[in-house]
This record gives structure tokens, sequence and C-alpha cells, in this order.
């Protein structure tokens, strides 16, 4: 409203408060997932979940009822948000899927892309030989698409981190998910991305029958977080 | 001494000044190695560090000269340590030689025993099937068998975290890496071991060509990493 914004334009502290998302549920997956080998070892990425968090805690200062779903990380829970913790990608689903309907969905997780085809039950043992071994991996559920693939869906958006081809390969991923919106960024810049504490991004989405595109500068995540929520409140159903 | 013992009896906490590896040139790793499978996926394994870092600050309160080579941990360096901080395997090796000679090595770090074949430079991407993936893994270093390979070699102990037939398993690791003493302890109790503050060991060493063994029962790490000193000053030559 024009109210609301002489309000912010007057004391841009009060745009903090601004509730555009009151009453919306909104679910959001952040952090990496770890596949255990057995029972010490695992498969794991770099993410610190402070992209997820800093969505979390900017959709709940704007009014959402958030549920974050969160692999393993050393963050502390974002005020007002219910936060479920889960190590695995098929534990992060099934706590999304519990945590459905909702209006808004930001698969913000690094989702391993695979797990072992059997985890051990015991600490595997190396063999005699000193040649090598061959781990068998087998997909992992892929959150954002099966969210996106459901009859009743909410509004999904997707992340992308990429080190090369950065717009086609967000681009194909948006598609081939049939997502709302992506997020890419890219994780081989130096200061940027995983672990950092700030990042940059490039916003895409579907319109006309054309793939548009916004970019979003350097700046810390939770200003990043700020932007691509000023960006969602506009295209929500 | 039997002063110093009469100093320990009248005031406990006078026990931490006891200056037995005053001089020593200790070297310890601690916590867990991260194997790059590309830019942000990686293998690693549930240790904490705790342990190894323990182990580090009662050497240095002892008088030892202390290096840490140091795996990807949230722990604060002990006060007198010098830290080196490494990756993965084959850097905790080469860091491992740089601080060498040493009159007692403590491999308290779980290495991971494999790393990819090959290190993709960018992001792997998945194939459109939906089958699954075969990871290429070779051996990696084995550091504490290494160094006790050498020709002018320390004391050497070892660490064997198992979830089976632990004294087996530790005993034959004993033999096998010619290692001087192994601290051997079974992961899969509860409460106990990997991330835990407290720990059970299992000491282990070979006198006269039988293998002697001394249980050290659950306790702080703090007090475990005190009572392995407590064995190992009496056998350092």
């Amino acid at each position: 409203t024009i109210f609301t914004r002489l309000q912010q334009a007057l004391d841009p502290a009060a745009a903090i408060s601004t509730q555009d998302l009151a009453g919306r549920r909104v679910v959001i997956t952040a952090g990496p997932t770890r596949e255990a080998l057995d029972p010490v070892r695992y498969l794991s990425n770099h993410s610190s979940g402070k992209m997820g968090y800093a969505l979390a805690a900017a959709c709940a200062a704007r009014g959402a009822q958030v549920t974050l779903v969160s692999g393993p990380v050393a963050l502390a829970t974002p005020p007002g948000v219910a936060r479920v913790d889960v190590l695995s990608a098929c534990e992060m689903l099934a706590a999304v899927e519990a945590a459905l309907p909702c209006e808004l969905f930001i698969g913000c997780a690094a989702v391993a892309d695979y797990r072992a085809a059997s985890v051990a039950e015991h600490k595997l043992k190396k063999g005699d030989d000193t040649s090598g071994m061959t781990l068998e991996l087998v997909r992992n559920p892929d959150i954002v698409a099966t969210v996106a693939a459901r009859s009743e869906r909410p509004f999904c958006v997707g992340f992308a981190a990429e080190t090369q081809a950065l717009e086609t390969h967000a681009g194909d991923k948006l598609s081939r998910k049939r997502l709302d919106l992506i997020v890419a960024n890219d994780v081989s810049q130096a200061g940027l991305g995983f672990g950092s504490d700030d990042n940059a991004a490039t916003l895409l989405w579907r319109e006309a029958d054309a793939v548009r595109r916004q970019a979003l500068p350097p700046q810390p995540k939770t200003a990043l977080a700020t932007a691509i929520l000023d960006h969602l409140v506009t295209r929500l159903p």
C-alpha cells in the first residue's frame, strides 16, 4: 500500500515489520544432507545453511508461519520459526511432506544427489589389497521436484549452486523440475556462496513462454533473502 | 619422584603441572579428514576431534612441545599448542612429516581410508538416468603406519574406533602397523566416542611377545587423555 511504502521511506527499520506474508504457510529446507556409508562414515557437502536460515528468518519477520527442515548445521533457530532437524535426503523429504500443505515451498538445502546403495551396519573394514574400492550409489529423491509434482502444489522455489554455465544449468532445472522460480548462484566465486556470509544470485522464472532473469548483486545473505522475498511476494498467487 | 607424588596428593590441582613430558616433542593428529569429490561434495566421518584436542592440551600442560595437525573441527586450539589445519589425508600426512622428528606421535585423527580416484574440477552433474552412479575410490596413505615405518621413528600411538570385535581388530592393527600402543574404543556405544564428551577405551600393547591390555572405564575425554598419558610416560624411551 501507499501507506506502507511511505512508512518504509520515512523509517527503513519499519521495512522489517512489513507483514506481506502474514498468515502464509511457508516450508523451507536448509543446510546439507548427510548420507551414511556405515556407522562412522558419510557423504556430505559444504552447505552452511546460512541462506536457508536467512530466508526462514525473513519470512517469519514478514508474518509467515514457517517450518524450517534443516540438515546438520551450526546455526541458531531464527525467532518464530518451527525447526525440524534431519540428516539424510530421505528423512528431509519425509519431514517436508509431513509439513505440507503450504503456499510457498523454498528448497534451499544442498540435498545430496546420491546415497550409498546399502548402508553397512558395522564399520567397513579395509581389505588386504591396497588397490581401492568401488562405492555403489543410488539416486536420492529430488525434494523440490517431488513437491512441485504434487497435484495440490505450493509456489515452488529451487536453488541451483553451479560452478560453470550457471544460467544454462539453472534454466534447465527450472523447466525440468517444474519450478516457479530458481535462485542460481555461482559457488566457484571466492568469498561468495558455500560457507560465506555473502552471496550473489540470478533469479530465473518463466513468463509467457520465455525465461526471465533478474541479477541480484553480491550482498550479505540476510539482505539477499529480503531481495528474494521482495520478488516473491509480487508473484505469489 | 616422591616429591611430585606428595605434592599431587596434597594438592590435586598441582597434578596438572606435572612436567613429566618437559622438553619432549609430540605430534598429534585429530579430527576427521575431508576428501573432496568435486568443488562442493566430500566424504568424511563423525570425528569431533575432542579426544585428540584433549590429548594435545594434556601433553602441553605436562611440558611437551606439541604440534597438533587437525582436520576440520569446531574446537579452540589448546593453550601452548602449535596447530596446523588440514583437510585431506594427503595434506595431513604432509603436515605430519613436516613436523617430524619427534619423540611421541599420537595418531588420533579419524583419517578417511579412501579418497576419490579423481576429483572433478566442476560440480558433477547428475546424468539423465535415475539409476545411480559408481564412485571409484583409492586408498589413502595410512599416516600412523607411515610414521611407524620410518627408520628413525618416534614412539607411535594409534587409535582404533570399532563397532564390533574390538580387541581382535585393534590387536591386529597393533601388529600390522607396528605401533607401540593402540587405544581401542567401541564407537557403537551410545553416549561414548564420536561427538561425545565421554569415552571408554582399552589400551593394547606388546610386551615379551604377548599382547597386554588395560581397560579404562567411561569418563570425560579430558580425564581419559590424562589416563592415557599416565600410561605412556612409563613406557616412553
